[in-house]
C-alpha cells in the first residue's frame, strides 16, 4: 500500500492534469452538450490506467462506461459514478469560467469536479497507482459510469435491472461525498427518496380586471388556501397517511447520529439564517436534516409577477413541490396520498403531475463493508470518518435494492464544494486523499470481510 | 336640440375619422410614448371644435389639456377626462394593430378608443355640434384632460388642489362608462378606493438544495402562510378593522341597486366559470362586485417557475395584492391595519410597500344631475339609462371630494369594449350616441336644476 501512495505522491501533478482535462470536457446531460466525447475520453483514461473498459449500449438514455479488472481474490467492488454533470447555469456567477479548470490556491474550479468527476477520476488514478506501483490487483472491481444521474437517471434502473450478471457484486462504493463542516471525511450510507410533482390549476379562461374579485375566483387564492393544508405551523405534514411507512430509527443507526457533528453554526453563517425551523438545535439539525420527510415549496407562481402594478385577477397558478422520503416511504403511495388529500378538502380541480420519483434507500450502520472504509480512512485521513447513516440527498441507489449489497459513498468534496451551483470547486489536497483512500480500501477489502 | 343632432347625424363620418386619427397616437403614459404629441393634437382639435383649449403646466407630470367654452346661463359642468392609453401589450394578442384604427363591420379597434379617447372625443364633438348648428351654448364647460390616468394619476391630486379656483364647477361629468351585458347605458356614480400593495420577505441569502428542507426555512411556505390569514373560507378579510368603516347603504342606493341588471350569465360566460365567489347569483352578484371591498392576489412568486424540475428551497417569495375599498375605508388606514396584522401573526419579516392608494368616492343616486343625465337619455337611447350607484373600478374621484361637487361617469363603451385587454374597441353606433347623449344632458342642463 505505501508503494501505491508513494506513487501518487510522485505522480500527483500529472493526475491533477488529467483531472483538469476532464472537467474540461463539458458532459451536460439536460442540454445533451458533450456527451458521447466525455464517455470515450472516459474509457480512454480508464483504458491508460489499466482497466478493461468499454461503452455499453444504452438503447434508451446516454451511453454508459464500463470496466473490470480482475482481482486476486473473488471478491467483488462495483464503483458507482457518473460523468454527466449540472448545466453551469448561471454562468455570471462563476469566478471562473466553468469549463476552464483553473486552479488558484490549490483549489480547482470546474463544473462537475466536485460531483462527480473528481471522484469518479479518483478511483481510476487510485487503480493506476496499485498497478503501476507493481502490486497485484487485490480485489475484483466493476465500474459502472452513466450519464443521466444530473436529470434523474431516467433510463438507469431499466438498464441496471437488464444487465444484473454482469453488475453483480458484494459491495458497492456510491458516487459521491464531501467533507463536513468542520473538515472530516465523510462516508454516506443511504439517500432520501424523492417525489416531484406539479399542481396546476385554471379557474376561468382569462385573467381579468382585479375590480372583478369579489365575485371571479382567484386563482392565487385557491393555490394558497390550497397548499396551507398540506402541513401544519410545526412544519409536520398533514397528508393523511403521510408518516405511515416511516420505519423507526434502529439503536445502532440512533447512536451513529450522536457521532455525526452538528453543521449548526458554519450552515447557518452560510445561509444568512439566524434559526433552522422548528428551531432545531444540535443533535436535532441531523436528525431533521437526514431522518425527516419533508415537503418542501420549490417553487410557485401566479398572475403579474413583473415590475410595478398590474390589477389582475389571475385565473391559473401553479406550484412545484418535493417531497423528501425516508425508509420505507413509496414515492408512488405519497402521490396517491397527496391526490386524496387535495380531493377530500375540495381541490380536484387541482392537477397534479409527477415529474420524478425515487425510492429511499439505506444502508446499514454494523456493514463490515462500512468498517472496511473506516479502517482504510483511518491510514489516510487525520480526521475521523464520519459515518453518515444517510444523506439528505436522493440518488437511485434503489435501483440495487433487488442486490441486498451494502451501498456507501465516499468522495473528495468539502463542506464549501457547492456542488449544483456557481463556482464548485474541489481542494486538491482532498483529492489526493480520496485518491488514497480508495487505494487503502481496496487493500483493506482483499483481507478483510467486506460482506 | 334636433339640429344638433342632425349635425352629428350629418358629420358622423368625419367625426369617427377624427377619432381614427386620434386613437392612432399612441400616448403611453407607462411608457412616455406620445405624450406631448397627444396633447398638442387633442389642443388643435378642441379649438376646431371652438373650444379655448390650451395645455397647462404640470411640473411633476406630463401636460395637462384644460379647455373652457362660455354658455349662456351662470351654470358650470367640469367634463373630466385622459388622453392616455394602457400599453397594448400582449401585441400578438390583438386582432388588428392596436394603433391602427381599422373599423370592421361597424367596430372600431383600438388602444384606447373607449378608455378613454373615445368618450374624451364624444364631448368635444358634442360641443362641436352644438356651436356649428347655431345654437347659443347652453350651459359653462370646463375641460380638464390628464394624462396619467392609466398610470394611477400621481401628481392630479396636487394639480387638482392647486387649480381649485380654475376647476370650480357645480357638477362633474366623470370619464367613462360602457353600456352592459344588456346592451343598457349606465351611469357610474362612485368609484372603490384601492389600496396596492406588495409584500416581500427573504428567508436566507442564497436559495438552498432542497435536500435541506427539513431544516432550512422556506420563503414560500412563510408566504402561503402570511396570506392564508388574510381571508377565510368565505372571502371575508380578517384583518382586524378591515371593515370598520364601511358605511351601510341607503335605503335609496339598495333601491337603485335592485335595478341594475345582473351580470351574471354574459359574465360567467365570457370568462368561463361556473360559480361566482361564494356561489353568488343574481342580486347578490351585483352586491358583491360593487359594495364590497376585495382583498385580491394580483400575482405571486417564490423559487424556480420555469419549465421542468429544479430542486430548490426559496429564500425569497413576494406577493402583489390589492384591496378595492368602498366609502369611507381609507387606503393610508386599511395600509396600518394590514401591517399591525402581518406583525401580530408573526411575520414582522414580511416587508409591505405600498405602489399606489386611492381612496373611494360617491355620489349619491339622488343628486339632481344624476337625474338630468337620465332625462337626457331618454332623449337618445332606447333602452332605460342604468344607474350604477358606484363602479367596481378605481379612478382619482375623490380627489374632488373637497368640492362636494356631484360627479358621474357616462362614456361610448360596450360591455366586450375589453379597456386594457387586446382588441379594446367601440361600436360606431355607441360612439354617435355617446355624442348626443352629451348634446341632450346640455341642453338639460340649460334649463333644469343640475344641483
Amino acid at each position: 500500500m505505501e508503494k501505491s501512495f508513494q506513487y501518487v505522491d510522485d505522480h500527483f501533478e500529472q493526475m491533477v492534469s488529467e483531472l483538469q482535462a476532464f472537467c474540461s470536457q463539458p458532459s451536460i446531460a439536460a442540454q445533451n452538450v458533450g456527451m458521447e466525447e466525455t464517455a470515450s475520453m472516459l474509457v480512454e483514461k480508464m483504458k491508460d490506467a489499466g482497466i478493461d473498459a468499454r461503452i455499453l449500449e444504452n438503447k434508451n438514455g446516454y451511453p454508459v462506461v464500463y470496466g473490470e479488472i480482475k482481482g486476486s481474490t473473488d471478491k467483488t467492488l462495483l464503483f458507482y459514478n457518473h460523468y454527466d454533470v449540472q448545466p453551469p447555469d448561471p454562468v455570471d456567477k462563476w469566478t471562473y469560467p466553468p469549463f476552464g479548470s483553473e486552479i488558484h490556491d490549490g483549489i480547482l474550479y470546474a463544473r462537475g469536479c466536485s460531483d462527480n468527476k473528481g471522484t469518479l477520476l479518483s478511483r481510476v488514478h487510485a487503480v493506476e497507482a496499485i498497478l503501476k506501483s507493481g502490486h497485484t490487483f487485490p480485489v475484483n472491481i466493476k465500474f459502472l459510469v452513466e450519464g443521466e444521474e444530473e436529470i434523474g437517471s431516467p433510463s438507469f434502473e431499466e438498464f441496471v435491472h437488464s444487465h444484473k450478471d454482469l453488475l453483480k457484486a458484494d459491495a458497492c462504493l456510491w458516487e459521491n461525498s464531501a467533507k463536513d463542516e468542520d473538515n472530516n471525511p465523510v462516508v454516506k450510507l443511504g439517500n432520501k427518496g424523492m417525489l416531484y410533482c406539479q399542481l396546476h390549476l385554471k379557474t376561468g379562461n382569462t385573467d381579468v380586471h382585479s375590480m372583478n374579485a369579489p365575485i371571479v375566483p382567484n386563482a392565487g387564492w385557491r393555490l394558497v388556501q390550497a397548499l396551507r393544508t398540506l402541513k401544519d405551523d410545526n412544519d409536520h405534514v398533514l397528508i393523511e397517511g403521510f408518516y405511515d411507512d416511516v420505519l423507526p430509527i434502529c439503536p445502532e443507526e440512533t447512536e451513529a447520529w450522536k457521532k455525526v457533528p452538528s453543521p449548526e453554526d458554519g450552515l447557518k453563517k452560510r445561509l444568512g439564517i439566524d434559526k433552522f425551523v422548528n428551531d432545531a438545535t444540535g443533535e436535532q439539525v441531523n436528525l431533521a436534516l437526514y431522518t425527516k420527510p419533508s415537503c418542501n415549496i420549490c417553487g410557485m407562481e401566479a398572475g403579474y409577477t413583473g415590475e410595478g402594478q398590474k390589477t389582475v385577477t389571475p385565473c391559473e397558478a401553479s406550484a412545484k413541490l418535493d417531497f423528501r422520503l425516508v425508509v420505507a416511504q413509496d414515492p408512488d403511495k405519497i402521490f396517491t396520498l397527496l391526490r386524496k388529500h387535495l380531493d377530500s378538502h375540495g381541490f380536484q380541480d387541482i392537477e397534479v403531475s409527477v415529474t420524478s420519483a425515487a425510492a429511499p434507500a439505506k444502508t446499514g450502520v454494523t456493514e463490515k463493508f462500512v468498517q472496511v472504509i473506516q479502517r482504510a480512512a483511518e491510514d489516510v485521513y487525520e480526521q475521523p470518518l464520519v459515518i453518515l447513516p444517510t444523506a439528505a440527498g436522493t440518488g437511485p441507489r434503489d435501483v440495487f435494492a433487488y442486490s441486498g449489497m451494502p451501498i456507501a459513498g465516499i468522495g473528495c468534496g468539502h463542506a464549501g464544494s457547492v456542488q449544483h451551483a456557481p463556482n464548485e470547486n474541489i481542494k486538491l489536497e482532498d483529492y489526493k486523499e480520496a485518491i488514497k483512500h480508495v487505494v487503502a480500501l481496496l487493500f483493506h477489502a482483499e483481507k478483510e470481510e467486506i460482506r
